[in-house]
C-alpha cells in the first residue's frame, strides 16, 4: 500500500523556502515511491499524478492535518536506557556520578536497542529524523535503516592510545562505506567534536582538517553552561564560539547544540558562518543550564532548529513539547507574547531541522520533495475545535494525536501502530540493559 | 463493574499528608463504591477487604502505575471554544480584541458544551478535578455532575444595574441549592473576586463579608502581570496582595491564581494567611506574563498547587505538561537543577490541588480516601524502561499514557474510552459555537 497513496480532502500545513507557512484546507497530496508528486486542491489532478500506479491507496483526510515530520536537530538516541534514573540532581552529579559510569559499561546491544527504543518514541511523536551525537555509529545507522528512519550520525574521527589522542580515519571511512552501500539515502554523516570542555586544544585543527578533507559537517555542543564559558575564558581567553571559529570548525554545515550563553559577538560569528543552532528547551531548563536567547539569535540572522537532547536529561523525545517550549521560553523571557511565533517554531522543527541534518529534499510538502509526512488526527478533545491549524499544531497538539507517520514514502506508523520495529524485543533488551547497568 | 474493583500487582505512587511520596511495586488496591478500602502488598488482605462485594472486577496492573488523578487548581473550562484563535498576540489585543467580544455573545449552550469539551480533555489527561472560574455556574455544575467530575465552581455574588454594582445573593443561593440537592458530593463552591483590576474598590469588603457569611472560599487572580501591579500601586499605593489582604479576602481557603510578580512582603502575607497559590506555567510563559518565583514561595511556606488556565491561553489542559514545566521553570530561572523536584510538583498537582478545591478526602491513595485514580500504562516507548516511577510520571509521561481514570469510584475513562460524555454531540455543538462567534 505504500507505493502510491492519495491523501484526500485533508488540511495541509507546511513551510516553504522563502515563503510563509501555508495552510490549505480540503487539499490533496499524491505520493509515488518515496516522492510527493502532487500537492493542491484538485482531486482530478491528484489522481492524474498517480495514473501509472498499479494500485492507489486512499487515505481519508477528514479531521486530519498532513504536515512534514519533525527533524530533531540534537539527540543522543541510545540514552533512552538511562531514562528516569538520575533526576533533580546537579549537572556534575548527573553526568559524572550517574551517566558516564554507566556509559563506560555499555555493550553493542545497548547502543543498538537503546537507539531503536528512541526511534520508536520519536516516530510515535511525529519525528522522522534526528541529528544523533553518540558512539556506536554503525549500530545506530543499521537500526535506523532497518526502521526506515533518517539519521545524521556522528563518527568519532579520533582514537586514544596511552592517553594520547590522534585522528582516526577508520571510523569515518566505515560510516562512509555503510552509507554508500547500505544507507538507502536515510543516513547522513557528521564528525563529532563534542565540545571545548571534553576535547584537548591541539585536537581542534586536525579535526577541522579532517572534516574539510571528507567534506563532513561538524557536530558540537557550544556554551551549554556558564561553567563551560568560564573555563574556556580561563584556558583560552575567549568564548567557546571564538575558539571553535579560530580552529575553523564553524561553517554552514556545522550543527551547534545549546548555545545558551552567547555574547552579541558570538551571535554575529554564528550568523556570519551560517551555523545551525539546535535549541534544546526542555534539557536546558531541566539541567538548569539557562535560557538560550533565541529572539536575539533570530534578529541577528542565526539559523535555528530545535532538538530534544537525550532521554537521560529531558526525559522524553516529544518535539511538540520542544517546539511549544521554544516559543514559551522566548515569550516568557522577553515579556513579549508576539516573539517566536507558531510559524517560527514550526519551521525550525521541520524544514530547518532537515536542512541542518543534510536532507535537502525533506521538510516541505511540495511536488518533488521526499514523502516524509505525519498525519495528525484532530478529532479529539485536546485539539477541538481546531481553530487555526498552525496554532493547533504548535500549542495544542501532542504525540497522542499523531495517527500515522511516513518516512521516505514508507509508513513507519500506521493508525497508531509501529510497522517496522519489533517493540517486544526492544523492550525486553532495554529493560535488561537498565538492570545490568544499575 | 465499578462497584468493587481490585487493582492487582500494580505500582502505586501517591503523596501522603506529612510524609514523602511513596512508591510501592507489586501493590494491591481495593475499591468499593466510591472509597478505597485497602492499599498494600497483600493480595489476601486486598481480597478480604472486598469479601462482601457481590462481584469483584479485577484490573491487571502489569506495566501500570496507579496514582491519584490531578486536581487542576485554575481553569476556565468553557474557554475551549476559543481554542487556537488568537495566539502570538499582546495580552491587550488577545483579551480585549479577541476574547471578551466573543464572551459577550455567549449563550447557555456555549457554557454547557464548552465545559464538557474541557472536562473530556482533562479526563483523557488524567485530571479528575478543576477549580473553575467562569460564569454559567449552574450549567457547568450540571455538566460536571452528569460527567462524574469534581469542580470547585465560582459563583458571581454580584450584579450590575445602570453601571452600579451590588452584592447579589441569588447566584450564591442557587449554586448552594444545586450542590445540596444535585451535587452528589462532586461540586464545591467559591466566590469569584476576579481581580483587583476588574473589580471596583468599594466592592472588595462587601464581597469579603459575603464570603464570610456563607463560609465560602474566594477565587482571585493576583499579580499576573507587571501592568496589574503598576496600576494597583498607582490607584492604591500598595500591591494587589496587600490590597486584597486589607479587604479581608485572603485566608486559608482562598485560591489565588498566577502570583507571578510578588514582593517578599507579599509572599509573607500569602504564607501567613495560608492562601493556596495556583501556579500556571504555560499560560504565564505564553502570554509573556513572566516566571512566578515558586522556589522562594516554597521557602517562605506558601501553599502551592498547579493549574492550566483556560484553553484560550494555553492551549491545552495537559497537567503532565504543567507539572513538568513548573519544575523546569524553577530550575531554569534559579540555575539550580535540584529545586522543585518531581516529588514537589507531583504533590502540588494532586493532593494540594484537591485541598485547594475543598475536597479533603481526595488526592491520596490510602484506605478511607475517595477513589479518584488514574492508571498509567508504561508499556510504551515514551516511558520505557521505567526507571524511577515518580520521575517517569513527572518527566516522561503524557496524556497518551493515561489508560483509565476513575472519579469517586466511577470509571469516566476506561482503556482510553470516555464513558460518560457524548463526544459526538459535544464536538458538533462546540464547532457550531466557534463558527457563530467568529
Amino acid at each position: 500500500m505504500n507505493k502510491s497513496i492519495l491523501f484526500s480532502d485533508i488540511t495541509i500545513v507546511t513551510p516553504h523556502d522563502g515563503a510563509p507557512v501555508s495552510i490549505v484546507e480540503h487539499a490533496y497530496c499524491s505520493v509515488t515511491g518515496n516522492k510527493i508528486v502532487y500537492v493542491g486542491t484538485s482531486k482530478d489532478e491528484a489522481s492524474e499524478a498517480l495514473k501509472d500506479a498499479s494500485e492507489v491507496f486512499q487515505y481519508d483526510g477528514k479531521n486530519k492535518i498532513l504536515c512534514p515530520t519533525f527533524a530533531n536537530a540534537h539527540g543522543h538516541t541510545p540514552m533512552s536506557i538511562f531514562r528516569n534514573i538520575a533526576d533533580d540532581r546537579s549537572l556534575q552529579d548527573w553526568l559524572f556520578g550517574q551517566i558516564i559510569p554507566r556509559e563506560d559499561r555499555m555493550i553493542a546491544d545497548d547502543f543498538y536497542y537503546g537507539n531503536l527504543l528512541t526511534l520508536a518514541e520519536m516516530i510515535e511523536g511525529g519525528t522522522g529524523c534526528v541529528a544523533n551525537m553518540y558512539d556506536g555509529a554503525l549500530l545506530i545507522a543499521k537500526g535506523a535503516v532497518e526502521t526506515g528512519f533518517r539519521v545524521q550520525q556522528t563518527s568519532m574521527g579520533k582514537k586514544c592510545v596511552d592517553g594520547k589522542w590522534s585522528v582516526d580515519r577508520t571510523s569515518v571511512d566505515e560510516l562512509n562505506s555503510f552509507i554508500a552501500n547500505e544507507g538507502k539515502g536515510l543516513i547522513t554523516h557528521s564528525l563529532l567534536v563534542h565540545s571545548i570542555y571534553l576535547y584537548p586544544e591541539d585536537f581542534y585543527k586536525p579535526l577541522a582538517e579532517l572534516a574539510k578533507e571528507y567534506d563532513l559537517p561538524v557536530s558540537v555542543h557550544i556554551s551549554e553552561t556558564i561553567t563551560e564559558n568560564d573555563n574556556c575564558q580561563k584556558s583560552y581567553g575567549c568564548s567557546p564560539v571564538q575558539k571553535l571559529d579560530w580552529a575553523g570548525l564553524l561553517n554552514d554545515k556545522t550543527v551547534a547544540a545549546h548555545c545558551v550563553h552567547l555574547t552579541p559577538e558570538d551571535r554575529k560569528i554564528l550568523a556570519d558562518r551560517k551555523v545551525w543552532v539546535a535549541h534544546n528547551p526542555s534539557s536546558n531548563m531541566k539541567l538548569a543550564s539557562g535560557f538560550a536567547d533565541m529572539v536575539n539569535m533570530q534578529k541577528d540572522g542565526v539559523r535555528l532548529c530545535i532538538g530534544s537532547d537525550g532521554a537521560a536529561s529531558n526525559n522524553n523525545q516529544d518535539m511538540f513539547m520542544e517546539m511549544r517550549l521554544a516559543s514559551f521560553m522566548a515569550k516568557g523571557t522577553t515579556l513579549d507574547p508576539t516573539v517566536l511565533t507558531a510559524e517560527d517554531v514550526f519551521t525550525m522543527s521541520t524544514r530547518n531541522g532537515y536542512l541542518a541534518c543534510g536532507f535537502e529534499d525533506c521538510g516541505i510538502i511540495e511536488q518533488g520533495m521526499r514523502a516524509d509526512l505525519q498525519i495528525i488526527d484532530y478529532d479529539c478533545p485536546q485539539m477541538w475545535p481546531l481553530g487555526n491549524p498552525l496554532s493547533a499544531l504548535v500549542y495544542s497538539c501532542g504525540p497522542k494525536c499523531v495517527e500515522s507517520v511516513m518516512i521516505d514514502g514508507q509508513f513507519v506508523l500506521y493508525k497508531h501502530e509501529l510497522k517496522t520495529i519489533d517493540m517486544e524485543k526492544v523492550k525486553a533488551e532495554t529493560k535488561k540493559t537498565m538492570e545490568r547497568l544499575k
